[in-house]
């Protein structure tokens, strides 16, 4: 199947779908239905079933969807039934607390290795890494194959990091720093900083 | 205007613009174009201008838009020409994270109090604040008036802590733990969990 032909929208609901699912599996359930999925996420059951249709038949009339396979079925199409290493850049607040973020082993992530610039910072301990100096990270990177990235320095410094990720071969980041990223083609930045999120509800309140 | 008739996804794009923006005006720039924001946000022009078009008329045909009249416009639309109070509940690595971060200050946002649940953790110190005992959310929050806050705790307890925070009067919240939380209508959630962000765009890769 081509993946442009699925709207970026409809790939952004799948982990959230996964992680419910995820979450109902934990609490030893074995089937659901797109109503019950839905009232979990907040997302109509209709739009689940479309989504879902786009990938597949995935449930069955009557019966619902067998939790454990659907989750199988999101994770080989999410590409996270493997496990990715990442790489965390900046070794501040934020990237301290990524790097020790318990959440991403059993979701399709590691984290693999991590830098700064900062002289007092690089050879110390963050977790259970060394922090890497940012002047290897070209070679670093390339010669383990990594492919994603979470970009935690000031936004002063993020285009110029980014510039050597991609380099290095990075091929989507997650972008902390609160600044716009000139990527190529091919390459994929999703924003986390928390001023745009608390922004766009701002927008809501009055 | 009715907020209902602007989709959210329009809503999601302001912030994007409005950083851009700012980083233009603080880089000296008086005027710029769709053509030109488009580059640096990477959305195309013609989506700029019909997002924008939502709200009036703010470019000059040949002359662009003022940078400045066009980020107090935005500042309003999102109601962020004011400072909102946050509040932090979990302080945790992300949490100190987030309280620490120096980026909400003059983007609308204030942190404002902050809690934990751990009796090792409440009276001590993080950044500026004295964290305080989740035992009082409802009676502070409710006293200050805080609409927005930031959701830091484990999975385990973020549904029972959000309820507490619907009911001291929260009507936002930038969720950061890793599941989905039931919210009556009228409340808002953005989910920033970063699985759901690193498995959005493992998608992309093969």
């Amino acid at each position: 199947m081509d993946k442009q032909l699925i709207p970026d929208i409809i790939i952004s609901r799948l982990p959230i779908y996964l992680r419910a699912l995820r979450h109902m599996k934990a609490e030893g359930k074995l089937t659901t239905s797109s109503q019950e999925l839905g009232a979990a996420v907040g997302i109509s059951a209709a739009q689940i079933r479309k989504d879902l249709s786009q990938f597949g038949e995935f449930g069955k009339q009557g019966t619902g969807y067998d939790i454990a396979f659907l989750i199988d079925q999101l994770r080989e199409i999410l590409h996270v039934e493997r496990v990715w290493d990442v790489a965390v850049v900046g070794m501040g607040d934020m990237g301290h607390a990524l790097t020790r973020y318990q959440g991403f082993s059993d979701r399709g992530f590691r984290v693999e290795m991590v830098f700064d610039n900062d002289p007092t910072k690089i050879g110390g301990q963050v977790g259970n890494y060394s922090v890497r100096d940012v002047k290897e990270i070209v070679t670093a990177i390339r010669n383990s194959g990594i492919r994603l990235a979470m970009l935690c320095v000031p936004a002063v410094a993020a285009q110029e990091v980014t510039n050597l990720l991609v380099e290095a071969g990075v091929k989507a980041i997650l972008n902390y720093a609160p600044i716009s990223l000139s990527v190529p083609a091919g390459v994929r930045v999703q924003y986390l900083d928390p001023s745009i999120g608390l922004q766009r509800m701002a927008y809501y309140l009055d």
